[in-house]
């Protein structure tokens, strides 16, 4: 927790002073260790960064009188296309590109992902920001990601995806691919990775006839939690 | 498993054969389906690739015969010095360095080390394999990375790391660098990467000293497993 985020609840009203008492205090008190007059960096969930200084702690509570203004950092220009992954690699994967900066994921169905997996607790509204929220702290972000689920692989990318990657480099992960998927870009990209086990071939093809260039990611096939975080650092 | 692992034990004495009973086969049985005549990418430990074509199979056994003609992936040239991590999270680093191609890891003491990491039941002679062979299987490897442990900071950093890093590049990875951590290289890298929490100044001032460039990852803290695909990644 590099970055205590703060939550509209969190402000006595009226005032720029917060109270917490939940998780974020256990991890202030045995892990940052803080004390009366401590500052520490803090940021509103969808707002402002800053600092906040700790002007009161008890076993049960603590209360900091905050400053916010600074902007959080940008987000980095990716719109996240992922075959919904089996929800143990899911809340890895949650965290990972909440610490890594993006903002727009969707999760769409395919052949080889399990039905089960659109049954799973995490996929319920609210639940995700459970897994995204520490991914900020992680990073010293506040802008929470946006995450929209797609249940039908074929509307997905012919109604919508068009749409989706206008003006930006549409991307698709695939090991057999010729080309390497290229590093440093400075412009918008959409990026597609498959379920364990990849994509059967009817919708690679019907990826790639919707415009995006397959790219690998080196010689070697990578579990899919691996391989969005090497995509990402790859190209930004 | 996108090849399955073979050991010298597996082989039925002085024959191309392999008998198999544990749990490759019930992945080759519940994930892959195989059927008596399936040809399967298959590896031996440390040694070649090849098929494996399936003579015969029942819930308790399978029996391969096996051609290993292909020589494994070169690994990636990189030497990774990586504070030791917590033990859940070693895990899951073990497999991801193992599916990326680094066949040298040292685990180090370093300040914000917890003690208690140092009496983890992972850190027993053999066991780490459990987890670094999953990560062979998964990128189509036979290599066994070698780890590690050195519980002496100062003594590894004085005696040993300038053996380690002669004809290589050395990096830190230091989320307060100036310089952006190189893209695609294509020479021998020695790269340091702290704990969670990070390095004491102390610890960055010896690494540095002992010629290591300090290198960020982009704008954003990214914990530990993370990090480590990120820059494994961006450099190769």
């Amino acid at each position: 927790m590099n970055l205590i985020l703060l939550f509209e609840k969190d402000f006595i009203n009226g005032t720029h002073e917060v109270r917490i008492d939940d998780r974020r205090l256990k991890h202030m008190l045995y892990v940052h260790r803080v004390q009366v007059g401590d500052k520490l960096k803090v940021g509103l969930l969808n707002g402002k960064m800053g600092s906040g200084n700790v002007i009161y702690k008890s076993k049960s509570e603590l209360m900091m009188k905050v400053r916010l203004t600074e902007d959080p950092p940008p987000p980095i220009p990716v719109t996240l296309l992922l075959a919904l992954p089996r929800p143990k690699m899911l809340k890895r994967i949650l965290f990972a590109i909440s610490s890594m900066g993006v903002k727009k994921l969707y999760l769409f169905n395919s052949y080889r992902v399990e039905k089960s997996f659109w049954q799973a607790p995490i996929l319920d509204p609210g639940k995700m920001e459970k897994y995204l929220t520490p991914g900020l702290e992680q990073a010293k972000d506040t802008v929470l990601p946006q995450v929209e689920l797609r249940k039908q692989f074929k509307p997905f990318f012919e109604d919508e995806v068009p749409e989706i990657m206008k003006n930006s480099l549409p991307l698709i992960a695939d090991p057999g691919a010729e080309d390497a998927c290229p590093y440093d870009m400075n412009q918008q990209v959409t990026l597609a990775m498959g379920p364990e086990g990849g994509f059967i071939p009817y919708e690679t093809d019907k990826i790639i006839a919707t415009g995006f260039k397959p790219v690998h990611l080196g010689k070697r096939i990578l579990r899919v939690e691996n391989a969005v975080v090497a995509g990402l650092s790859r190209l930004f």
